[in-house]
């Protein structure tokens, strides 16, 4: 007994158990030659190299990537256990893919070789609960169709999380995401998804809950698959809460700088009008030039941090709170204060921070682009944004910043031209995640961990919380084939960075 | 490497590693001794026989319950380590204790001797950030202690999970508790804690999060302690998110029937009034002619079931959703609507809703009274409630029901008076939580699991979901210390009842 108490966690006897053997290139061999036994409709099994390299890598991140050694396009729930007892029976990792929108290498493929589970093709609604406001989906729908869908049926219900244009919910599920309304309606790790469909490592269809909104029955089974970037399980279905649709409008404030902005973001959601407020973006000075440099507009700015705030509820709601958030943003400082009365002008107001990206990449032809993010508490962000600006300013390099500024979530769109300035950026993300630790915060808000943020998680959050999550890991997945290499690093070693591509 | 994938998950040999070895009686006293050399503060540690039956049952259960061998109150989370690791050297279970509130045996003593850990006199608040809307505290602070701290400091933010009166920050994070707010603010598993500071079985102390108000850095660890009922970790500090206070108004309708009412909570819900909802609560015709005969009231409401809605947001918003709710609920056959326009007025009217267990047991001298829950998708309560009403009638049992119908949460009170009457209220409870899985919801919306729920969670969630989680707790907790023979059956026995005291 005292052998296991001694042993049970934390002990070096699992160091050794990390380093699973996986497949040998000639079981490799016979693992895909039975993935296109198992799955016999066509195009569902390719090694076409050209796709191994495409769906391993991502043109979003420049963290190292390998090729995967198959790509299966499963068509049901019955395929993906197929899919993950024939990686077990043979040992070869699995990575779950379906928007490819993600930007930290998530879906990379494994060195040794990999299976890469496209789920994009299994994206059908299945059934919509308009009364109970929720509904039942396949992972790989994306969440701006499943909008799409209510709307063309005429229900007047939507699902609120909006990461990247083109996100899945399986990829939303696995990475924790959020978007630019979680200031209203929280984030992934919120009660958005009810109850998932998941394939266990062991092969075993499990469902996480039932479809009631609330239950107290147990470990919260739903979360744990939450932010996993699949490594515990695959989620082939998800029953997600949806709210009602609700009039919004759009206003723009400009301040003298980052401090005032942010002084008054707080101010506005601690005063009863913070709950009407869906989303507030903060656009840096030069996303503001950028947005004026790359010719989608009638009319530039002037060049000053600036607010966007979409405000909603019925019309008494919004005139209401555009009235107490322009006396707010009036007494700290902001000269200017727009409000888009119509749909349209609102759609148009919005339009500039929806140009956040093109405008960064138009006003500066020929660069690529780094984006990264890190999140502190709300009072935290000025310091962050100052510090970083001078720091990126001190390193010679270009960046924009937006961010979601009512959670206090930053993003860097950060600008390189050629290997030395790559490296070079590479080190400015490394230096503002450590500034955003020491502020309390996390290094990252919502892209998740991935490869690029491994390195951080122990000084985020000791090594005791990263040690729990690898011994979760090594329970739930012993052979460790659900996405490998992913999420958190599989040892300690301090100031050794990640090499980048 | 077959043997290990053909063992690691649901194998036949996990079974025999259920058979802990606890203490011996010698080891428990030697335990004891320990207890009191290490915890030096007067009333640290007590063994008196009236204390450790009242700590080992409860009042508000009748499920199997054993006093506890013995008493400790931490006044930090270094004693609790001193706890936890005296627990594991001599291998007796710890369960953590603090308002007393739940009603499922959850702080029942384990038969073969536990050290009970009362978390109730670490209920500080340490560090209140205004501007970030979050405060640190101790597990036992009281939700309504809090509240009551901000009000006194003029601070305009409020905590808004509102469980049972009495209720503790480390309680409501082990049941995942919600209350009459969730409606509009969501349940312990969304994101109102940030970051738990949580001593683990092996001793060691970890956060789970820092204090920004989001992370996707990893899994979700905090949400691994929420509903966990203690059995994977004690938590000792937490930081919670707070809310603006809104001011808030009170109205209430009648309606023909419970389906009635329960369309019209749809319809309002799905509209953009939706979200100024901050509670809606149920109260049946009997609960209504409870509080009638109870003496609290001067003039009687028609018996008839009723919604009390609880509504915010500035004047306008309230005029506006009033309006909306009143021309609602009239559709939906309401023949009278009463709303509060003053505070005293709602005050008044909301207190015939916090009346509802007072008014069940002055109406029914002499009665003891099971309180359970369940929670169904919200368009299958009025069936619930219709079967549920034949179900009693048939056993010749009385009841009140009241819910948080907003949620499709269902709560009885089932009133006895003697033992025969008592295996008839178990027995309308059992076929009240099969009734509710059969409609596709949950054998508890917010009670938690504790002794009295586990036998359904089988049933409800499948064998590989309730193995998952022993999976996990094997893995954090080997030695089964921590709370065990709560939240999950730990073997399946098709058919065999709990027994009830």
């Amino acid at each position: 007994m005292t052998e296991l108490v001694d042993s049970y966690l934390f002990s070096k006897r699992r160091v050794d158990e990390d380093k699973h053997q996986y497949a040998s290139p000639r079981e490799l061999k016979l693992a895909i030659d039975e993935l296109h036994k198992a799955l016999s409709s066509p195009n569902a099994v390719t090694t076409d190299p050209d796709a191994l390299r495409t769906y391993g890598s991502s043109e979003n991140s420049y963290h190292l990537a390998s090729p995967h050694s198959v790509v299966v396009r499963p068509a049901s729930t019955a395929d993906v256990v197929e899919v993950v007892n024939i990686s077990r029976k043979y040992r070869v990792p699995v990575t779950a893919y379906s928007g490819a929108t993600s930007l930290e290498g998530h879906t990379s493929g494994y060195p040794s070789g990999s299976i890469c589970l496209d789920m994009s093709g299994m994206d059908e609604i299945l059934q919509i609960n308009e009364t109970d406001s929720d509904l039942v989906c396949q992972s790989g729908a994306r969440w701006e169709d499943i909008n799409e869908a209510l709307k063309a049926k005429g229900i007047p219900l939507f699902f609120p999380l909006d990461p990247g244009p083109g996100a899945t919910i399986g990829g939303m599920i696995g990475t924790g995401c959020s978007g630019t309304n979680a200031v209203r309606y929280g984030t992934a790790r919120a009660e958005w998804f009810l109850n998932l469909t998941v394939v266990l490592p062991n092969g075993e269809v499990i469902k996480t809950r039932r479809r009631a909104r609330k239950s107290a029955a147990g470990f919260d089974s739903t979360k744990l698959f939450i932010g996993a970037e699949g490594t515990l399980g695959i989620v082939t279905e998800a029953t997600l809460r949806l709210a009602p649709v609700i009039p919004t409008k759009v206003a723009m404030a400009q301040f003298p700088d980052v401090e005032h902005a942010v002084s008054a973001v707080q101010e506005i959601l601690n005063t009863p009008y913070g709950p009407h407020i869906q989303c507030i973006e903060l656009l840096d000075d030069q996303m503001m030039s950028a947005i004026n440099n790359a010719g989608f507009i009638d009319h530039p700015y002037p060049v000053k941090d600036t607010l966007f705030f979409k405000i909603q509820g019925d019309p008494f709601c919004i005139k209401g709170t555009s009235k107490a958030v322009q006396a707010i943003v009036k007494k700290h400082g902001s000269s200017r204060f727009e409000f888009a009365p119509t749909d349209q002008e609102a759609q148009d107001l919005w339009q500039n921070r929806k140009y956040a990206l093109p405008s960064t990449m138009a006003a500066n032809p020929g660069a690529r682009c780094w984006t990264t993010d890190v999140c502190v508490p709300v009072s935290r962000l000025p310091q962050l944004v100052l510090e970083t600006k001078k720091d990126l300013a001190n390193a010679g390099l270009r960046s924009t910043i937006v961010g979601h500024v009512g959670d206090g979530n930053f993003h860097a769109l950060m600008l390189f031209h050629n290997d030395d300035e790559l490296k070079s950026v590479s080190d400015a993300v490394h230096r503002l995640v450590y500034r955003a630790l020491a502020l309390d915060g996390t290094c990252t808000g919502e892209h998740g961990v991935g490869i690029g943020k491994k390195e951080y998680l122990v000084d985020e959050l000791g090594e005791g919380t990263v040690e729990l999550m690898r011994v979760i890991k090594r329970a739930v997945d012993p052979l460790n084939l659900l996405n490998p290499g992913k999420l958190y690093p599989e040892r300690r070693e301090p100031g050794k960075e990640e090499s980048h591509a």
